[in-house]
């Protein structure tokens, strides 16, 4: 609870992955809670759906223009860049506070039927493109973070900024073992998110000098098309709790793997 | 030291990335030891460097005729496919006991210089190769372990069948903090290495009910082409340690990350 209300002291949030699911529902739930960032930047790679680019502009429904829509694929170098430019504009010398790498596929297939394609287009998308995103908006999360925030110059968190890997509990592989690893063998899915999980640590290594923070999130098993209609959570429970978590991270979240819950996952 | 006895009971081995290195140091401790496996299969992916195939011959010192070359390319489905071929009829009804999943590249690459390539094509050769090589040799592997080896028919271990991920500790998410993260920040590496050792725990999970044991080892850091002139360890300190190590598994050891020691790595 006292996570949500964080958000009021963050200038500007992206979300990858915005065109339906977890990401779409991010976007609601910022845009219409009570403490909303100053700043939505809803991402799509869909040029050419126009409905979900105003589906999106459409969740501002109190109309106080924080939403704004960027087209980014996250496989595409040229089309991170243009959002790159298009956000700097937009976020001018504020910077960005908190990315949300979001955007996530998962190619089922298990060890009988899995392809090196496979495995390298599902590690491409989830592990590759948050490091080639992160690294293409490092400019505008460090302009953000030297400004400091609302707290004090050393602290970290989204009122400074934040890099949040949107990641999996499949991609722990210590909770890959006995009766949890019977069911979703997906080789590709479960690989890319480990791939993840270390690019975060990474990323948390390297970026801890600009004072900006970077951690793993795993947003619950979800109702979305990729959680399918068994999973326990709606999309509104995951976000409102994982909003919750995000908006109260500091310092000793830096690096880290969490539940939807913020409880520290083993990776 | 009662590891390395163990390879007397294990049949055949086969060795990726065996023209140099650690690959090639394996081949030569395993037939200059007191203990060697009934076959050693060196593979390499020069068919045009016969110096390389003839070197690995000539390591048969006593005249054994215990190595042989297979050709294997790891990124190459088709030169994978061609050396099962050849290693099933060197092995015939007795199959494969030991796969040593040992070829690996490092393409040095920091967060302000990595590409998306550098990450995909560490990512192939290092994660995706091992797990389509095991795919690809599970016949032999099968046949092997359902003979049950030297021992109980419910044990495992390279007596009957073992797939053995040659990773490093780089790829420990959790040991990457701290002082320890100060070097080596090399993302393709480490990603890929982490990537490894969940394929490595996936297939534990699915090769188990054929009894074939897979587990992921960190060699040290050794004095080869890769691990440089700097490094603590000769390829011969390393292997000798290595052999020993994987020459004891048994059930216990089955979806585990060991150092070169044998004991227990974090994740
Ligand atoms: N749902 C769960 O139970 C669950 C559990 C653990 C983790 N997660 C993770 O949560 C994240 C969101 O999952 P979800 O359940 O919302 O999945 P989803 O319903 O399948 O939505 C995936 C989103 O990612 C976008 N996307 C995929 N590839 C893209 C690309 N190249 N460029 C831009 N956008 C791309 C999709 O856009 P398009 O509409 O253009 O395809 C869509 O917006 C993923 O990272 C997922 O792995 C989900
Ligand atoms: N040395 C260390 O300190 C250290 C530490 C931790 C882990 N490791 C791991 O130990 C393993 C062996 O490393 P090393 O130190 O011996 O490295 P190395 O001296 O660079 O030798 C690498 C070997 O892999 C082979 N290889 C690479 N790509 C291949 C491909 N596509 N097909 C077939 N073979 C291929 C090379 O063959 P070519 O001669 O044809 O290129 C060579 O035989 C690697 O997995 C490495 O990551 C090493």
């Amino acid at each position: 609870m006292s996570g949500v209300m964080n958000f009021k002291n963050c200038g500007s949030v992206l979300i990858t992955g915005a065109s339906r699911g977890l990401g779409l529902q991010i976007v609601d739930s910022l845009a219409n809670g009570g403490f909303s960032p100053g700043k939505i930047i809803a991402t799509t790679r869909h040029p050419a759906k126009k409905c979900s680019v105003s589906n999106l502009l459409n969740l501002d429904s109190g109309k106080k223009n924080k939403i704004f829509v960027s087209l980014l694929d996250v496989l595409n170098q040229e089309s991170i860049e243009k959002s790159v430019e298009e956000v700097g504009q937009l976020v001018q010398e504020e910077g960005l506070n908190c990315l949300i790498n979001n955007a996530g596929i998962n190619l089922v297939a298990d060890f009988h039927t899995v392809t090196a394609e496979q495995m390298i287009e599902n590690f491409h998308t989830n592990a590759v493109a948050p490091l080639m995103i992160t690294k293409a908006f490092l400019p505008l999360l460090k302009r953000a973070a030297s400004r400091g925030g609302a707290g004090s110059e050393a602290s970290m968190g989204i009122q400074r900024a934040a890099v949040i890997n949107v990641t999996s509990l499949l991609g722990s592989v210590e909770l890959n073992w006995g009766e949890r690893a019977k069911n979703f063998k997906w080789y590709p899915y479960r690989t890319s998110k480990s791939a993840l999980n270390m690019v975060s640590r990474c990323m948390a290594v390297d970026l801890e000098p600009d004072g900006i923070l970077c951690m793993a999130i795993h947003p619950g098993w979800v109702r979305t098309d990729m959680g399918g209609s068994e999973a326990p959570l709606s999309p509104e429970e995951s976000i409102s709790s994982i909003l919750s978590v995000i908006g109260g991270l500091t310092e000793k979240d830096h690096g880290s793997f969490l539940n939807f819950t913020g409880e520290v996952l083993p990776w």
